[in-house]
């Protein structure tokens, strides 16, 4: 059961797309993936990317997949978000997760990053328990707002900026 | 007490700054902030600045501001988060919070954003009331995980990528 893990690769999108689907399906989102292939090609390796990500693979077949971003914190300054750590159902248990895992906290070392940060579902309990071996700190005490593209294409702007 | 609304300036960090300790001191963290006016500037203002602004003022005075960055989403694309939206305490319920916020909510529309994001804390029920107010998706769902960059340099990486 070997696997290795390297950098993503634009041939690696198509593989993306589909854990992302089963990500969303196992988080009870299964129609939230609103993404295409063509989406993640340009986010991922076009000219102006916003993401950067980690492939595990098994021969050719990718079994996993790590995507994250830098985002700005204004207490600690630029950080590592990790915002979908995937490897495929039948693939687990093998140590590839936490390869990916890995793989992406040396990214944040490496970038000098001020934090390393990501969300887990507060039901998800093998993702909470592996987090915690890592010492990660997890704090419940957010609340996630949100706007969805449509309440912001029909919000009524009542001012000129 | 009218106030104006503009496109951060990079002479504004350093009321900037403040800003974020008033807010970290509110938000019982008062030791957190660890960045500095020059990396406000430099991540803000400089060649390869990762977070975009708008500040509140009355006069010249500062009053307030709103830091946001884009962000990607494996579910709806590119986004945007903010970051932080403060008005300092006693320039509160004149409408600039509110002039803030619709600011970041128009520059997420003009970028055709797939979502806007942000976080408040669960006992923070002013805030909440005011996010609840424009109908915005409040989620409890899900729990912050995060390394401090002193647990990212210290751990004992296993493998070579």
């Amino acid at each position: 059961m070997e696997f290795t893990i390297r950098k993503g690769r634009i041939e690696d999108c198509e593989s993306y797309l589909k854990l992302i689907q089963e990500l969303a399906d196992y988080e009870k989102a299964p129609d939230e993936v609103s993404i295409t292939i063509e989406n993640l090609e340009q986010e991922g390796f076009g000219i102006d990317a916003i993401f950067g990500s980690f492939t595990a693979l098994q021969g050719n077949e990718v079994i996993g997949m790590a995507i994250y971003y830098e985002k700005y914190s204004t207490w600690k300054g630029r950080s590592l978000y990790l915002e979908d750590l995937i490897v495929t159902e039948d693939k687990r248990g093998i140590g590839a997760g936490k390869a990916l895992f890995e793989a992406v906290m040396l990214e944040a070392k490496n970038r000098n990053c001020g934090r390393m940060e990501w969300q887990v579902l507060d039901w998800n309990q093998p993702a909470i328990d592996f987090y915690k071996s890592y010492g990660a700190d997890l704090d419940p005490t957010w609340i996630n707002g949100r706007f969805q593209k449509k309440q912001l294409q029909k919000f009524n702007f009542s001012q000129e900026i």
